[in-house]
C-alpha cells in the first residue's frame, strides 16, 4: 500500500478541525500584491479559494490593480502620481483603471477560478450598487511646503450594500470584485481595494478578513513580526510611527472590519505559497493577526 | 382638475393588458447599433429596461460593442477586419475587446440602469461559465478565389449555462451581458452579441427575444417591412438571398431562439424612441416579428 | 413612425419613479361614493386597481354600500335613519345590507375586477374572522331635547386579524372587504366602510391609505383644499368644528391608521377620472394628504 | 376514575385509524337539504367539518340554497319554477339567488364555523375565476307535446380554476363555496351545487366526495340502499330509470368526480345526526359508495 | 341507524375544543412505572401518542427503564444500588443499561408506535448529542453515620441540544428519547428519565409536560390528591416534607420545565387506561397541575 | 517558513478535484470487521467519515456486529451457528444481537464520531420504519445429506423507506444505521449488514456504496486483485465458484446497489489506515471496484 497515500489522507483529516471551525462562515480575502504578478503563486491562490468554498467556507474576494494597469497606462502615455498609496487619478487615468481592472483582472481571476472549479462570478463595485463612493477629500503632500493635492477621482466609500454578495452566495458562486465606485451624478472612482476589502468584510460580518501583502505581517521597529495585536495596541502603533505608510490601508482595513464585528482579521505574506491555506487550516497560523 | 393627468393615466390603462400578458415573463433585449451611440436614445432604452422590471417583467440584457471598440483599436494603432460581420480577432485585438466590452461599455450601461433604479448587475458570459465558447471555422472571404482565413478569437458558442441568470433574476437584478466567452483551456473568446442573445433567450426558454438593430426590421427587395414571418418563411427569404450580410446574424439568432423554445423573436429599429416599448405595450407592435 | 406612440411611451416612463417607490407596498383603497354609482367612474377605478397590482403594489379594496341597499330596503317597505353618518340598523335591515353588501356590490366588483384582470376574491370581515366586532354605544340625536338612541345592530370594531389578507396577497389576489363584522356571540354587525379600511390599513402596517370620497378633500372655511395636513392639524381642525360629520368618519380613518403606523392617508375626489392613479403617480398628487 | 372517560378515550384511539388513513387528503362535502334547515343538524355538520380539518384532513364545503331563497322569492313576489330539479332563472331571480346565496346562507355557515374554531372563508364561484360558467342548453319539459324551455340564467361549468381553493387550504382555512359562476362576458349563472361540488373534488383530485342528501342513498326499486355501486352499475341504473330525478344531480356529481380521479364518492343521509364522521370514522360507513 | 356509531360521534365532536388548543403544540410525556411494565396499558399509552400526533400535536416521548433492566442486572449476577432514587452506576452496570435501555426498551417501543401507525424514531440522548451529562455529585446515604457514596456513573445534565428534535418534529415524526447522556471526554452517563423530560421539555418551551406515574398525582398528608399546585405551593410542600422521596425527581422536573417556560406540567397516574387523553381531552383532566 | 506546512497545503490543494466530484454526493459506507475491532483503525475510518460530510458530501454509515455480539452471547451461554455467513438466531440470540447492535455497537459509533464533530444520530432498521423485512427462506446446510436448517429470525429486506434518511440528511446529521428489520406482525430480524447496506445505496441512488473489508477487495484465484469488474464479470465469476462465501453478501451488496442506480461500488481493505480516503481521493483509488 502507498505510504504517501496515508500520509496524505493524514493531512486531510488533520484539517478537519479547522473545516468544522469555519464551516459556512463567511471569509473575505483582498487579494493583491506579488501573489498577483507570479503565475504559480497566482495559481496556488485561486486553488486556495476554491477549497475554501468546497471545505464548506464563503470566500468573497476583492482584487487590486497589478502591473497590468501600469502598463496600460503606460502605453497610452500616461504617468502615474501616488499620494499615500493612493493613485491620482484624471479622467483618462479611470478610464483606464476601470477596463483594466474590471475587464482585464477581474475576468482574468473569473477564468482562473472557473477552471479550477469556481463557480466565480466577477463584479465590480457599481454591479448591484454594492459600493457606494463620494469624492475623497484633497491630500497634502509631504514635506513642510508640500501643497494641498486634488487626487481626483480617488473616491471614499459612502455605503456598502452587500445584497449582491449574499444572493450570489446563497447560488454557490465566489464573488470576485474589482473595487470600483460611483457616486448619486454617476461619476465613477478608483477605490482602495484594502480598504474596500475591510468595509465588505464588516457588511458581511464576516468570520474573517484576511489581507495578502508582500511582507509577512506588521513587523517592530526590529523588523521582527508580531503575531497578534489588539486594536488597542494597533492605534497606539500607528500613533507612534511604527506601521509605515504602505502597511496604513491594510491596518486601516482591519480596524474597519472588526468595527463592523467581523472576528478576527489577518495580514499575510503572500509571497508564502498556500499562505491561505496555512493561516486558516494550521494551529499557528502566519503573518499578524488583529483582533477584538 | 389637470386634464394632462387624466390623459397620462389613460395611457397607464391601455397598457395594463400588455403589463398582464408578460407578467413574470423572461425578456432578452439584445441591445446595439444607433442605441447604442446616441445619448438621448440610449437614456431612452435604459429606462425602458427598469420599466419593464418594474412592470413584472424580467429582462435580460445582451449588448454588443460600440464604438467605443473600434476607438480604443485606433488608439493601439489596431486596423480592424471584418468576414460575413465577424471581427477577425488577434490576441491584442480580443485583450482590446474584452477590456472595453466588460470594463467599458457593460459597467457604463450598469451604471445608467442603476441611476434609473435598476439594480443592473454586469456579467460577461465567463462569469458563472455563462458562456462556453469554441473556436469559430475559418471562413472564405468573398469572389471566387477568396482565401480561406482563420478568424482568430472569434468563438461559436458551445454551451449556456444560464444559472447564474436565473440566481440574479430571482435575486430581483437585472443581468446585463457582455458575450465573451471561454472554452475549456481557459482562451477567451469574442462572440457575436447577436447569437449570443438568441442562444441565451433559447436556455432561458424566454417568452420573447427583441433585438434592438438600425432598420425597421426585415425588407423584401423593394424595401418593405415584413410585419411577420414564420421560421420557414425566413428560412425561404435566406436561401433566396433576399436577407442581407448585416441581417443574418439577427436572423439566425432569432431562428435559434425559436429551437429552444422561445415564442417570439422581433427584430425592432432602436432608433426609434422607446421602440421597446411600443413594442411591447401596444396592439400593431413595431418591426418585424419572427414565430414559431 | 406613430408619434403618439411614442408620447404614450413617454407617460409610462415618467411613471418609473412612483411604481419604483410603491413596489411590493400595501395600499389600501376605500372605494364608495360617486365612483361607485357611476358606471364609467367604476371601470376607471376597478382598472386604476388592477393596474396597481400588476405594477407590483399590492391592493386591498375596502368599499361601502351604494344606492342599491337604499333601493332593496324600500323595496322592502323600510325607511333608513341615520345618526352622525350611521345607520339605525334592526335585524332586518341588518339583513338587508348584509346580502346586498356581501352577495350584491361585492360580488359586482369582483366579476368587474376579474374581467380586467383581477384575479380578486370578495370577502367580508366574518371571512377568516377579518374583523370582530362590538356593539357600538347609543347617541344622542341632535338638538337640546335629543334622545339617546340605539343604533342597534352597528358595530365598532373589536379587533382586526390580516391573515386571510396576507394569505390572499401571497397568493397575487386581491381582497375585495364588504365591511360587516361579528361578535363574540356570532351577531352579525354592520361596520362603517371608512373606519374598516383604516383600521385594515393598520393592521397591515400599509404604505398608504386612500379614501375615494364626493369632495375634492378637506376644504377650509372659505371652501379652499388643503393639500397637506399633519396629524395635529387635524386634531385642531376637528375641535375647531372645520370638518363636518360628512367627513368625520374619513378623518377618523386616516388617524387610526396613522397610528398603526401607516405613512400617508389621502382623501381624494372619487369624481375625477383615475383620481388614483393621478395619486400615486403624479408628483403633485391630488386631495388632502393627512401625514404622521 | 370516570368511567365515560374511559370510554371517550376508547372511542377517540378507535377513530386513529381511519384519522391516519385520511390525513392531509382533501374531502369535498356537498352540504344541502334537511342537514341545511334543522338547526340542530346544521350545528352538527359544521362541528363534524371542523373536526375534519383539526385531525388533517382539508375539508371544501360546496352548498346549495336552502328555504331561505324561496322565502326570499315569495317576499318579491316570484314565483320559481324547475326543470329537471334546475331552477328556471330571469336576472330579478338571479340576483336574488345570488344575494341570498353569496350574502345570506354562505355567510351564516361561516359565522357558525368560525365560532366552532373554523377558520372559514366564504367564496363564490366569481372569486378568484373559480367557477367558469356558460348558459345550458334549453330543456324539454315532460309529456309528449311539451314546449322547449329557455332555463334563462341557469349554467353549465365550463371550467375550474382551483387555485383559490389552494391558496385557502394552505393556509389553513376551510372554503365555504356558494355555487355561482360567471362567463367572459361577465353574466351571472346560477350553477346546480351537486354538480359544483362533483366538479371541484375532480379538479382538487380529492380523496371523496360526500354528498348530504335526505334519503339514505341510492335505494333500488324495492326501497333497499345500495352499499356501494361501480361507476358502471352506476349508469346501468340511470339507463334502466331507477334512479329517479331528484337523485340524478347527485349521480352525475359522482360520476365526474371519479373521472377526475377523486378514489370514492359517498351520498350520505345528511339527516342522521353527525353522517359525515360515521362515514369517514366507521367501518362500514352510511349510505352508498360509488367508486372507480 | 346505528345508536353507539352517533353516541360516538358525539365523543368526538366533544374532543374538538381540546385538539384546536393543542394543535401544532409540542407536549412532551415522561412515560415510566405501571403503565409501561403491563402489556394492556403499554399498547393505550403508545396508541394515545400516536392520535396525538394525529390530530397535530407534536409529542416527545422520554422514557425510563422498566423492569428488563433489573432482570438483565440479575442474568449478569449484579445486584442494584439506589441512593435518592438513582441507581449507583458501575461500568459493568452502565453497559447494561445503555444496551438494555436504548437496544431494548427503546426499540421495543418504536416497534410498537410504529404498528399503530408512528412513525417513531428512537434516540438516546447521545444522538446528535442531545443531552450533554457531567457526573453526579456523591451523596450521603440515610442515617446519621451514613457514608457519602459516589453514585458511580451516574449523571447530572449539563445541556440539551434540541436540534434533532426540531428535525424530526419538522420530518413529522415522533422522538422515542432512552435518557443517556454523554460528557466531553465521551464518558456515558445513565440520566434520570424524570429530569430528561423536564430538561427537554425546557429547552423545547413545550406546550406541556406530562409524567407517567404509579400514584394518582401529588397527595396531601392524609391522601388526598392536590389537583392544582403553583411553583410556590411545590417549593413549600418540597421544604415542609409532604413530598417524598420517589415523587421528588418528578416534582423536580416539573419546576425545570416551568423555568424553562413551559405552561403547564401533570403528574398523572399511568396506571389508569388513556390517562394521557383523559387529561388532555376532558375538561377536568387528572392528576396534579404543576403550573407557572 | 514550515516547508511542512507548505506541503500539507498541496496535499489539501491535490484532493480539491476529488472533493468537487463528490459535493453533495450520498455516498453509503458498509463499516465492519477489522476496522471495528482495532481501536486505532476505528478512531480513523471515524474521523474519515467525519471529514466526507465536512467536505460536502453526505455520508450514510452501515455497520455490522463486532466481536461484542459473540462476547455477549459466550456470556449468556450461548454457542453461534453459521449458515452461508448468516447467523442461525433464536429469539434469545436475537435480543442480544438487537440489544448489542443497536444499544452498544451503534451507539459507541455514535459517540466517537460525534467527538470528532459529527453531528451523528444511531438508527436502527426500526426506526422511521427504515427497513421491512420478511423471515429468510430456510436454507440447506453443506454436503449431500445435508439437512435444511431453519435460520429463525434471520431476515431478508422486504422494502426500503428512506425518508428518515432524508430527514437527517437534510439536517446535516450522518445517520449510522444498525441493520435490524421489522416484518408486519413486529416480529424483529437480524438484517445481513452488507445487504443492509446495498439495498439502502439503492433505495437512495446514491453515488456510491464503499463496504470496508478485511481484504484488499475481489482476487483472482492467484490471489491478484481485480481493480475494476462490470457486473457482468462479477457475475460470471460467481457462477465459476471463484468469489467464496465470505465474499458472496459484499459481492450481491454491489450487484443490488447498482440495480438501484448507485454509480459505482468498491469493495476496499479496511485493515488500510484511511482507506476511505484513499478510495474517495486518489486517483487510482484502492480495492476493487464494481460498476455499471
Amino acid at each position: 500500500m502507498d505510504p504517501s497515500g496515508i500520509a496524505k489522507a493524514q493531512v486531510l483529516t488533520e484539517a478537519l478541525p479547522y473545516i468544522r471551525a469555519f464551516w459556512g462562515k463567511t471569509v473575505v480575502v483582498k487579494y493583491g500584491g506579488a501573489a498577483m504578478s507570479d503565475a504559480t503563486l497566482k495559481e496556488d491562490v485561486v486553488a486556495d479559494i476554491v477549497l475554501m468554498r468546497y471545505v464548506g467556507m464563503r470566500p468573497v474576494v476583492v482584487h487590486g490593480g497589478g502591473p497590468q494597469i501600469g502598463e496600460a497606462m503606460a502605453q497610452a502615455g500616461l504617468t502615474p502620481t501616488f499620494i499615500d498609496g493612493l493613485r491620482v487619478t484624471d479622467e483618462a487615468t479611470m478610464r483606464i483603471v476601470e477596463t483594466v481592472l474590471v475587464g482585464g483582472i477581474n475576468q482574468e481571476l473569473v477564468t482562473l477560478m472557473n477552471r479550477k472549479g469556481g463557480p466565480a462570478v466577477g463584479l465590480s463595485g457599481k454591479d448591484g450598487g454594492l459600493i457606494r463612493a463620494r469624492k475623497s477629500a484633497p491630500r497634502k503632500g509631504k514635506g513642510t511646503n508640500a501643497e494641498v493635492i486634488d487626487l481626483g477621482l480617488v473616491g471614499e466609500i459612502a455605503g456598502i450594500n452587500p445584497r449582491i454578495l449574499r444572493t450570489l452566495e446563497e447560488g454557490g458562486f465566489i464573488p470576485i470584485v474589482a473595487p470600483t465606485g460611483v457616486d448619486e451624478e454617476g461619476v465613477t472612482y478608483n477605490i482602495n481595494a484594502d480598504l474596500a476589502a475591510g468595509e465588505i468584510a464588516g457588511a458581511l460580518t464576516a468570520e474573517k478578513l484576511i489581507l495578502l501583502t508582500d511582507t509577512d505581517g506588521i513587523l517592530d521597529p526590529t523588523g521582527k513580526l508580531y503575531p497578534t495585536l489588539s486594536r488597542d495596541d494597533v492605534e497606539k502603533l500607528i500613533e507612534d510611527g511604527v506601521i509605515g505608510e504602505g502597511m496604513l490601508p491594510k491596518v486601516r482595513a482591519c480596524l474597519r472590519a472588526l468595527e463592523g464585528g467581523v472576528r478576527k482579521t489577518h495580514i499575510i505574506n503572500g509571497k508564502v505559497p498556500h499562505a491561505l491555506l496555512l493561516e486558516l487550516f494550521t494551529a499557528e497560523g502566519v503573518g499578524t493577526e488583529v483582533f477584538q
